[in-house]
């Protein structure tokens, strides 16, 4: 996605929700532990995600966006057994309509390409998002 | 900065400069060594960095924002002795009018408050990037 169709598309925002500004809001990242990646490769796929949050939720979710950013954007980072867990966590996070974001890696180093590394939650409400990986460790 | 007022700026942004489209582009984290950040606390730092390099460079930059995002927004995540490393770096990248967004640790956790954790640089020219930080080892 360019990031121009991105502007485009966060000043005409597709629904909107009222989000109390008393509500903490985060950002999980949910990694594969299986992958074993080592520190920085492990930061670099968190940072993709990052990426790939914000722009979706300033497409999609705007004023979580703002709410999130405005608060200090807390970020957390715990770990999944292994690709399948991963995707049942997403599948009850699309149940729940809290925004997901995959990150797969390009495989030019460490791992096999196409691996799912981490995948992003939110920014949504805090006790939201603990429903589904309160019970991860923290990586 | 609240994302609204960054949509406002995005839209008229300060300077604009060309940018190859076959210039390869990337986005540097400098990860402060000496704190000895475990594999979470660096992956969130650096989570931090990515998002405020993004909004920073969507209102300074960008042209070379909407570059990396479409060329698969490259990360590379490398380590500075200290502090004072870091910001040594920092100096060189504003001479070279790279931009810049630094890290300080809220210090709920692991490190002393107000640390400084991450560096990042760009996005911009993949070139550029190395000069400043070729020599330094991946993290």
């Amino acid at each position: 996605m360019g990031f121009r169709s991105f502007l485009h598309r966060i000043t005409a925002p597709k629904f909107e929700r009222f989000v109390s500004s008393s509500q903490p809001l985060k950002m999980v990242f949910v990694v594969n532990h299986e992958l074993k990646m080592g520190k920085g490769k492990v930061a670099a796929q968190v940072g993709h995600a990052a990426v790939q949050a914000t722009l979706k939720s300033g497409e999609l979710r705007p004023e979580l966006l703002d709410a999130w950013l405005s608060t200090g954007q807390k970020k957390i980072c715990v770990k999944a057994e292994d690709a399948n867990h991963i995707e049942s966590i997403e599948r009850e996070a699309n149940q729940h309509q809290i925004l997901t974001s995959k990150v797969y890696d390009a495989g030019h180093t460490q791992i096999p390409s196409g691996s799912l590394t981490v995948l992003a939650l939110g920014p949504d409400e805090e006790e939201k998002l603990d429903n589904l990986t309160g019970k991860l460790k923290l990586l």
